[in-house]
């Protein structure tokens, strides 16, 4: 059972302020429910908004936390006025020192916060999104050239969700190829890929997990058993030592951990390192 | 040209404190340059980091922003007292009231902030991307009644890339189907469709819009022709609104905002909703 109830209360989608209090939270030994109240853009939703948070901390007999992300100045004043909770308000608290920093007041623009809209920015993570769907899996060949990053590895190693993360989160095309028995035997990376060495990144895999996630899909295969699995890993991983592809494990990492670390090998400059004149 | 430099530290990946920062930073009329720093848990990096935005500001000749995500308190006491910049601590402004209302200390634990590891919630997640992936563009009817939501529209409405964050970010398992000139002559809904209703959500587009994307993939085609457009976005919402179907327009939303709603409509509850005894 959970043993506090977690608002998140937001004039936007109010995601990003979920994954921030879910993180927040996590440092804390409670186990604690998280409720998102999305786009509270009147005042209006913001007094519903509040009678939920109230009526929550009455049944419940402790007092909920609330972490808000909201903009319009009115709203902010209802929640803060009338809201029971412990309020958290992520966007008064960091604006008002920026505000004094940058010598300018904020916009107070109501949906421009935690939602990108329809800019060139947005249109080009839809056109990544596509990209990465029809070269997922070494489906084509055809364009190789306008990839950003493209992956390799054993089936199953995590390419796939590694790329659609890539795409939808950083805008970037993302091309993977599956490294199969055929390219053991040459003791070669496939040759659609000699042209884009430098755009390679390898992941590699754990050949116990490998087999265990083999074994969901195929159980009691020849491609899901441990000697196999051993096998490709091995085989995989000299053939990228050899090509001087820089790779890691996947086993014990998160999609976020990886994507960042595969912008730190090959792309610096999508963290902004490097573009400092 | 920017005017300023904002940096994100973080003793994980740092992407919800960029996510966060940006998003603050839209509420000014500047350009900043983002520069996120992943990974800083030692002492070392922390120096490191501290050199880094000290000679930014020198460079450029203004404080840059700092936004920081440090649970080591270490690492955060190098920062604090050698960096030069606005120093916005994401981690300890609201660590601190949370340890006071819950009567308890936050267990520091570097590496679980921002990130989600390999837990249940995590391999559900990769579950549910290859499940989506499977079950886009109507490719399969095999295990509908395994989907959380099932997206329908007519060809390039957004389907696609809702699903898939719909996937990655909540871990839900979407299938998404077509709506062709076929069913349209029919006038019915893809018969795969009727025993999954209740999960059906629909997305529609300005045709004007929808004649522009279109474009892009087949120029000059009948298939992007504002006509064309025009008409099978009059069928599919006629269709839908026979069928009882909630339907919202993609045009002007973002993912975020589309994925959210959808939630709201359909999985009341995956916001926290009416989970409370």
């Amino acid at each position: 059972m959970h043993t506090r109830t977690v608002f998140v209360i937001s004039d936007g989608t109010g995601i990003t302020a979920e994954t921030f209090g879910t993180a927040l939270m996590t440092q804390f030994d409670i186990k604690p429910r998280i409720v998102r109240i999305p786009f509270v853009d009147t005042v209006d939703k913001a007094h519903q908004a509040v009678r939920q948070i109230n009526h929550t901390g009455e049944v419940e007999g402790k007092k909920p936390i609330v972490f808000s992300t909201l903009v319009n100045q009115e709203v902010v004043t209802v929640i803060a006025d009338h809201c029971k909770g412990l309020l958290m308000d992520m966007f008064g608290t960091f604006v008002q020192p920026l505000e004094e920093e940058l010598g300018m007041k904020s916009q107070h623009r109501v949906g421009r916060f935690s939602d990108i809209s329809q800019s060139k920015e947005y249109l080009d993570r839809m056109e990544a999104i596509n990209y990465t769907l029809a070269h997922d899996d070494g489906q084509t060949n055809h364009d190789l050239t306008g990839a950003d990053v493209v992956l390799v590895g054993v089936s199953r190693s995590g390419k796939t969700p590694t790329s659609l993360y890539l795409a939808m989160q950083f805008g970037l095309k993302v091309a993977n190829y599956p490294l199969i028995p055929e390219d053991f035997e040459r003791k070669k990376l496939p040759p659609a890929l000699e042209p884009i060495k430098k755009k390679l990144f390898g992941l590699t895999i754990d050949p116990v997990r490998l087999s265990t996630i083999r074994n969901e899909r195929r159980p009691n295969s020849r491609y899901a058993s441990l000697e196999n699995c051993r096998s490709e890993v091995h085989e995989a991983e000299a053939m990228m030592r050899r090509a001087g592809v820089s790779w890691l494990s996947t086993t014990t990492k998160s999609i976020e951990e990886i994507s960042t670390t595969i912008l730190q090998e090959v792309l610096p400059h999508r963290l902004g390192m490097g573009m400092h004149g």
